[in-house]
């Protein structure tokens, strides 16, 4: 089942602002569906009550692991406005709320102004040249083949150069990479600290905002993440999408808890 | 007023979850509020609402902009945790909503792990080498002169060395800091993009969200703020707030409007 199936939301037919959707088995990490993927259906509810094109900017609160099953996605519309509208959404199953925060929907072919570009995307190998992830046993997880995900081969698990992730990723059959195939991305590469010696088991996100600030064009797109404070039991993982010609498509900094083995 | 009064907020003794404030004349720009300055009273909400020690973190949307007055603080408790509780707040006047979004606040004290930390406070000169920011006719706002700044001379404006800032902030008459004035300081700064040759006039704030990943101990703190995509008529500007000794108290990410002079 390809990205788009399942992400689906269809409108209840008597329950205003509300829509069904169902969490799909495949797309977890040991059991818990990937927060990117439950993102992605999040913004989506957005994206169908406010009637706008692309998703803009997501804040999402992460409150209950994913499960497989039945979902409801509830939109209150904040403010709706010519260039956006804001939506807080809520996504929850029968027994409680997985996700809840806030996404604005608009055009992003409805803004313009001077560009003034200082970010530029990290070197590295062609897809071809990087490593395909593959699911295994325990890790990769199972979400993994739900994707192409291509890892650059200096910061390939087990390599631990320090916390940060580079890799390539593209959907499967080449289905179309659209604004909420970004808020999927953004949460796809494998954590920042399991490339460090700190030997971490679960990474629960806590808190995630995705600013988007193109559509993407071309074939793969190229994810660069890294952390630079862990401490306290937590950590922060900033990634920057680009385009394969190095367009930058979007940013995103989540909040995790570092859950260790030992 | 000192900051702490100037953000007061006393429980309304009738109607549940709402807290009642007033955003203070001289503490906006171009009679606007500043952004920081309303985000703490929206956090201060959920402080009180939670009886949590810190505000951990902080996803606000700017719906209106803050006019001076009497304003409300509506918390609705979404989660409630041993470590964090999260709370959707919004601020309103008698009009309209001014901010929307979600608070986490907890304990600092409370998470505990190794730290692994390669973000690095940036090499600027003492507070008493930088220049002083007071207010003029038109800019600087009114609000500067609400807190102490000391901006880096090398990153002054006019200087336009590119979209940064940096400099040292602390509240008047040495009032102490605590995590709520680090959502003042998260957005104190001078916006990153008057030091570039793009000539802004208003650049209104749409999204911001801060973490926060330690307590202030140090008399003053260390504000470093960069832009690296603008683009489609929006900026994003990422900000680091440092101890004096380098310790990173927090970082924050907002998503801006690019309106022009010309």
């Amino acid at each position: 089942m390809l990205f788009g199936e399942a992400t689906a939301l269809s409108a209840d037919h008597t329950i205003a602002d509300t829509f069904h959707g169902h969490i799909q088995p495949g797309w977890d990490i040991v059991g818990n569906a990937n927060g990117g993927y439950t993102m992605a259906m999040f913004a989506r509810g957005a994206l169908l009550h406010s009637g706008r094109r692309d998703v803009i900017s997501v804040s999402a609160h992460f409150l209950a692991p994913g499960v497989v099953g039945p979902i409801t996605v509830v939109a209150d519309p904040i403010k709706s406005g010519k260039r956006f509208a804001t939506t807080r959404i809520d996504l929850a199953n029968a027994e409680r709320t997985m996700l809840s925060g806030t996404v604005i929907t608009g055009d992003l072919d409805n803004g313009s102004g001077p560009d003034l570009i200082s970010a530029t995307p990290p070197d590295i190998p062609a897809p071809g040249n990087c490593v395909r992830t593959v699911s295994a046993d325990f890790f990769p997880p199972p979400f993994v083949d739900r994707i192409e995900q291509r890892i650059d081969p200096s910061t390939a698990m087990g390599t631990t150069p320090g916390p940060e992730v580079r890799g390539w990723m593209k959907l499967l059959d080449d289905e179309p990479l659209d604004t909420l195939a970004l808020v999927l991305a953004s949460d796809s590469l494998p954590p920042t600290v399991f490339n460090t010696h700190l030997e971490p088991s679960w990474v629960p996100t806590v808190q995630m905002t995705i600013h988007i600030r193109n559509r993407p064009t071309t074939e793969w797109i190229l994810l660069d993440s890294h952390t630079r404070v862990v401490t306290g039991g937590m950590f922060e993982v900033d990634n920057t999408i680009f385009d394969e010609d190095g367009t930058v498509l979007a940013h995103s900094r989540q909040l995790q808890l570092l859950g260790l083995a030992h």
